[in-house]
């Protein structure tokens, strides 16, 4: 089958995309697309460069006979802070509004188009080499986290809020929760993380932190390492919190009756 | 900036990718490129054909004043059978076995590099033309629930297994669990699905079928049309189940102790 210059760049992006953070030789194009290296290594110099005129993501080049080509997902500064404030736009919307501090976000937070996003940001703005897993905990979290992890290329682990057969033998520990103001338990399957792992966690609202302290509990019964702990929406800020180093991509500042939803200044101090 | 046509051609496969099931005009690319639309129509006829013959997906273009093209995961039978028989290789191993039926499936269920591709298969094989929502229940298929509405271009919702202060007044209906034997109840929000829509229920592991029985009750509630139902795994096909007209990737049959986990043969009568 004969493949046209054109036609071998089309599909080259759409295995690097496929495929995010996964390094492809040369070699396998070349035995793909029956192309000498050489020929394969103009292509790529062609990807390489449209990602980065128009700010697409990354294409890092690794050289060297075991070398190859991987795409990294990545959000420039620009792009990510016009997304976030039309996010901090729709959040803003008054019939949000549901009892105490609580806000309507379903239909933003489980939505592909968001998600796919909110995972690319949190993969520009965490620090993710050498992480093993990204974990989570149930529910609303879920499909951010999920996303986040296929932008990193990372298996994500769910952190359930009951002990379920259907994961083996568990690790729980009790949790103080700031959204329900009571004691509660969180548990993890015992076999799902390997030991000495390094962590990232992410979880959608947070208030004071006792979740994510809870889930920082947690993995020390694992001997698994945080590396970064990610926070879509974080309400009021600067507040005595129980978890220090975590970044926030949205901040909900409530003060004298008044909210307002805006993006995280210091997100971009990395990007 | 000057764009040349294989950087365009690359460019324009990475939009696609990035909004599965979106239409891009002729014109949106114009005004991106700088590029005569003629010029472009070519583009499209490149990356269309290379996506046919290594079957990457499906490329549609639309004719006309409004006219465009839009990128559909799909995966070819012969795609989709060889990941499903390697999943179910892995389904296999004996260590899997908890207590009774319950296998232990997280590492694959909630991977990135597995869900993706469920839901390009659920995309490939459940007809989802005018369907407005993916529907699962929590927790462990939302990872592929969530890539199934991602490569459908969805929005997700999820169904809560107690009501929840977050997302306001809720619609929940009771249910017989078959994995659990007790009556449990589901609740969903009131104001997350539009009248007369249509849905698509998601669920990753089926026995009887009462979980998702229950899910067609609450979609009743709120005048929502169940047109497809996708499972990951039914256990013992072909028994007396409470659901008909439901689509399985997988089948786990087991008899006389026996446990055998094959790709559910009549998955590809579509393909």
């Amino acid at each position: 089958m004969k493949i046209k210059k054109t036609e071998r760049i089309a599909a080259i992006v759409k295995m690097l995309l496929d495929n995010p953070n996964n390094i492809y030789t040369l070699g396998y194009f070349s035995d793909t697309f029956h192309t000498a290296k050489s020929t394969l290594s103009e292509d790529i110099v062609v990807v390489k460069n449209i990602f980065e005129k128009l700010k697409l993501g990354k294409i890092l080049t690794i050289a060297g006979a075991a070398g190859g080509i991987k795409y990294i997902p990545y959000l420039s500064k620009d792009k990510a802070l016009t997304f976030l404030e039309e996010l901090c736009r729709q959040i803003e919307l008054p019939e949000r509004q549901l009892v105490g501090d609580f806000l309507y976000l379903i239909d933003l937070i489980y939505d592909p188009v968001y998600t796919r996003k909110i995972g690319e940001v949190f993969a520009s703005v965490l620090d993710y080499s050498r992480t093993d897993y990204v974990v989570t905990i149930e529910t609303k979290g879920i499909p951010m986290a999920h996303m986040t992890a296929a932008a990193m290329n990372i298996p994500l682990l769910i952190i359930r809020k009951n002990i379920k057969v259907s994961e083996g033998p568990t690790v729980s520990i009790n949790y103080l929760s700031g959204t329900s103001g009571s004691i509660q338990s969180m548990s993890l399957s015992r076999k799902s993380i390997k030991p000495n792992s390094k962590v990232i966690l992410i979880d959608d609202v947070m208030r004071r932190g006792g979740t994510l302290k809870g889930m920082e509990e947690l993995m020390k019964e694992f001997n698994a390492r945080v590396v970064a702990k990610g926070v879509f929406m974080e309400v009021n800020p600067g507040e005595d919190k129980e978890i220090k180093d975590h970044t926030s991509l949205i901040h909900m500042i409530q003060k004298d009756g008044q909210r307002t939803i805006r993006v995280n200044e210091d997100l971009f101090v990395h990007l």
